[in-house]
């Protein structure tokens, strides 16, 4: 699709991918644990997709959930995970996958709210320095759901 | 689950349900279109399902969406669907399932950023005359999806 940013670039940091759907992470300095699931046909809306297709969508999706709840370090667990496919900006369907923490500087409002308090420098440095380990975990997690 | 305001009350007005999942209307003034998926059991993310229920609630929210596409009148034609499921206040599993327009007071932005502009009360007064019509669409969608 021309003129779509989805179609034409992958979107932030490769980190896996099938003929259906990539994986990349975002780079937002806030919340470090930013990653999204696009879809790699231009379709605007979730309910494009076919049944099979939603299927295979949504179960890449609850895969990387899983992996951010189960592969962090204990003190580094996400308060909750935040799923959104929203689109309005670039209508080419993908999931943002979110890690939240209660000390979160949008916790507990959605990122997309103003930001209730600075960003913790340490809390956040310390997430950064799980991201090539969570990178590889994600890229396992997906290449064994496609298998 | 005590103190959980999902598992004591609705959370909105009762649009439909099974033993699954229900499916409310959220009282939003800026955004009339604005239902939610509820899981009926008290689980806090959506990998907590297992493979056939995430399945099950995929299809109802692709199933709402799908009405929400359709069933409204071609000037009233949403812009974009916004699917989410956030839970940082209520970990109660639940989609939230928003027709988002061009003219609304917060587009392109997600709902809970800040507004852009002020409501356009002559829009969202053509849109809550369509909510009757809508909830019933609605019912029949998730009734036959359930059969």
């Amino acid at each position: 699709m021309k003129n779509c940013p989805l179609c034409s670039a992958a979107g932030g940091v490769l980190v896996a991918q099938t003929s259906h759907y990539r994986l990349i992470r975002a780079d937002d300095a806030s919340h470090p644990i930013f990653y999204r699931l696009i879809w790699q046909s231009h379709v605007a809306e979730f309910s494009d997709l076919s049944v099979p297709e939603r299927l295979l969508c949504m179960e890449a999706v609850a895969t990387v959930e899983q992996v951010l709840r189960q592969q962090l370090p204990p003190d580094l667990r996400p308060t909750k995970i935040n799923l959104a496919s929203l689109g309005n900006v670039v209508p080419h369907l993908h999931w943002h996958i979110i890690a939240r923490y209660d000390w979160d500087n949008h916790y507990p409002d959605p990122v997309w709210a103003t930001a209730r308090r600075a960003p913790d420098a340490q809390q956040l440095q310390a997430l950064q320095a799980q991201l090539p380990a969570l990178d590889a975990a994600l890229q396992a997690a997906l290449a064994a759901l496609a298998a």
